[in-house]
């Protein structure tokens, strides 16, 4: 790569184009990514037609608009007409609206009503993720007649991988793999061949359940169909992973109590991260004047045992370490379709004694320290590790049941994690360490 | 699905085999793991041969084991000749020594000696989720010998949708899609339409990298090479979808203090999932006694204004919370490869103006509320938001960077989240506010 930068400063540009045709399109992009845009613009100008746009599909937003307020009309219709639809719309997606039509006056009339509409899908839909660019067949084709179908159509189309049977009223009647043409003989017709089970997803339904649908079974590639059963599109798994990977950030930023951001954090500004932080931070914040103020209501216990402040931190934090361990396991089950509402009472049940088990060591181990180690008050003692006992099991059974709770009333598990369980289970430990000395220590 | 059932039931078992044909294979695994052991092995075994072996690879590892026990050594042959051989290995991996020695019994000698290499692949490495079903040609091949030699073979391929161009010593020279096969003439030579810049892994490469690289290029499949640069597997993307979940599942078991784990919660004992839970809240637990001391260092402040206590909570948690934000989104950048070591200059600068803001915010709406609405003495309020504001400010930094050291040091930054970033900020949390305390209010 270094060799592609030194040709380019050399002014060696016909070199340097024959370095970068040998070059993986995603490693041009990097190369693109970190370079000037200066730079960047020579050389993405020298690469040959029939890779340039497939590297601008892998740039970053702000080096394909940098790319498109710099490259003339003429070479923005070559980038559109070569660009694949979904990546078309993915790229026009972050682009300001009078940029969006700059670009798409280019365009034939067709094309420009379809954008009109990819456009209009809800984001984090079936629909915005498809592309058009699929192989569509008839059923009464012959396996010779796909074939040159295919060889005629293939060099535009993002996968050839699956085709797809259509009446004349472009309803889905089939799937067929590129497999069974080649192992099928010339004669045979598609509709013998084709697989009518076909497992498809309306346009509006939400990616998430699409990227579970093609985790579920084995999928590279699954049809959309609009409200009528007509074929809008297809989506690839190319993009199925990136939209796994998007959904797993969108969970731990949820968990740790932040908005969801689809942005990298290295390209955020700090208002815009501040503001993803701060309204769970205030809203646990304030949450946590219960806490407080249960610790108020025995300040003359504090008072005369003062000592019992000390033990408050680690009865706090491991009461919420439990239950976090316990919410994130149920949150993640939930996500992955391992766990469902309905099992709700076999969560609790293994929870219960699990906790019983983690409570006991806990407890033990605690009880050796603070008794034998530190010369604690056996009172005292005893009442921490009672506590601590009681915090764990309530903690692990809390953790459990409320990600399912949330997911019962159409919230977000996410939301249940370990943030909210501190909060909830700091007041629950403090309850149960008051109460257990007030009654131990006779106050 | 309920009426295959009912058929099997009523004994109808032809009907019912005529129903299972037209049925998507993972809805038939996911329909025998949902009925009981006996009738699961009705269905099984009244399943067409061409489908049951598929339908085998999708059950659980404790169904296919029964089935294995359950079937006669001619119907194990049968599975193990139509399986895959990812999913034979898959399956083995699962089994005890002596039923895979049952099993591996009906291979003949070469398929033994395969297995056998296979199964000592590391647990995670490329060689254990590679499988050696691919299509292998010449560089020297027309595309119509290329072709035919595909649609003599394709049956039992994983894929067919990219081609491995190898030389006699099974080196990999080159490879090409199923698409440049058939676009092309049936004369061109294979040598001068396959690609040379071919992107590979070795079989003891980390499945996380193998995920990166797939995610990365878009790839559907990628070949594996030993050290003499053979070709020896190929991997598939169904499968890379699976590990980036687990990969993901692993992050969030060891982002809330858990030693990971690939079974599925409901399906793990009770001690199984308390031992993964309680060493790191042992460890944690005890840690926590560091806050305890600093609590007993300044109990004679807390006797004397004992109503400090009651902001403990609240401040240990904010802190808790702002540190672990920071740290999620450090985490999650890491795993991404968003966010590099490097990058740790970077990470410190956004991290303390971003706490900046957010510290303002916080503390300035504590004070309202504490001191405008609880009445709290004045140099109590400004000792508890200037506390607030530093330690949100430190948690944010703390935070930040010590997902990247532990990066740099070859640990799993993973291991940074939540409950590791409480723990420190509790005990920061706790010296900043007893100094500004007893700065203020003079003790």
């Amino acid at each position: 790569m270094e060799k592609v930068l030194e040709l380019i400063k050399e002014n060696k540009l016909i070199q340097a184009r024959n370095q970068l045709k040998d070059m993986n399109v995603v490693d041009i992009a990097q190369l693109l990514d970190e370079t000037s845009q200066e730079k960047m613009l020579i050389i993405f100008r020298i690469l040959p037609k029939d890779i340039s746009a497939d590297v601008f599909s892998y740039l970053s937003s702000e080096q394909q608009r940098y790319i498109i307020e710099s490259i003339t009309d003429k070479e923005i219709k070559t980038i559109i007409d070569e660009l694949f639809f979904d990546d078309t719309i993915d790229f026009l997606e972050e682009l300001p609206a009078n940029v969006v039509k700059k670009v798409i006056k280019h365009t034939d009339e067709n094309t420009r009503a379809l954008i009109n509409q990819f456009l209009k899908y809800p984001e984090n839909s079936a629909g915005s993720i498809m592309t058009i660019e699929y192989v569509d067949l008839k059923k009464e084709m012959t396996v010779k007649a796909a074939l040159e179908h295919i060889k005629k159509t293939a060099i535009d189309k993002e996968t050839i991988n699956t085709c797809y049977v259509m009446d004349k009223n472009r309803r889905l009647e089939g799937v067929l793999s590129i497999r069974q043409l080649i192992l099928n003989d010339e004669d045979t017709i598609i509709k013998d061949i084709m697989d009518t089970n076909v497992i498809y997803v309306h346009t509006l339904e939400d990616q998430e359940y699409v990227a579970d649908t093609f985790r579920k079974y084995d999928f590279i590639s699954m049809p959309v169909v609009d409200n009528e059963n007509r074929l809008v599109g297809i989506i690839t798994i190319d993009d199925i992973v990136d939209i796994i990977e998007q959904e797993n950030t969108e969970d731990f930023q949820k968990m740790a109590a932040m908005a969801p951001s689809e942005e990298e954090y290295l390209k955020t500004n700090v208002f815009s991260l501040a503001k993803h932080r701060v309204v769970w931070l205030l809203v646990l914040m304030i949450s946590a004047t219960f806490t407080g103020n249960i610790i108020r209501k025995f300040d003359e216990v504090l008072q005369s045992v003062v000592v019992l402040a000390a033990f408050i931190p680690m009865l706090m934090d491991t009461g919420g370490n439990a239950g976090s361990q316990s919410s994130t396991l149920i949150i993640r089950g939930l996500a992955l379709g391992e766990i469902e509402t309905k099992d709700v009472f076999k969560v609790i049940w293994k929870e219960l004694r699990v906790s019983l088990v983690v409570g006991i060591v806990l407890a033990l181990v605690n009880f050796l320290r603070i008794y034998y180690l530190e010369k604690t008050d056996i009172y005292i003692s005893l009442a921490i590790c009672i506590s601590l006992f009681f915090t764990v099991i309530l903690a692990k059974v809390v953790g459990g049941i409320l990600p399912i709770v949330a997911k019962k009333v159409k919230l977000d598990p996410a939301i249940m994690a370990s943030p909210l369980i501190t909060t909830i289970v700091d007041a629950l430990a403090l309850l149960i360490y008051f109460s257990a000395a007030t009654t131990l220590l006779g106050l």
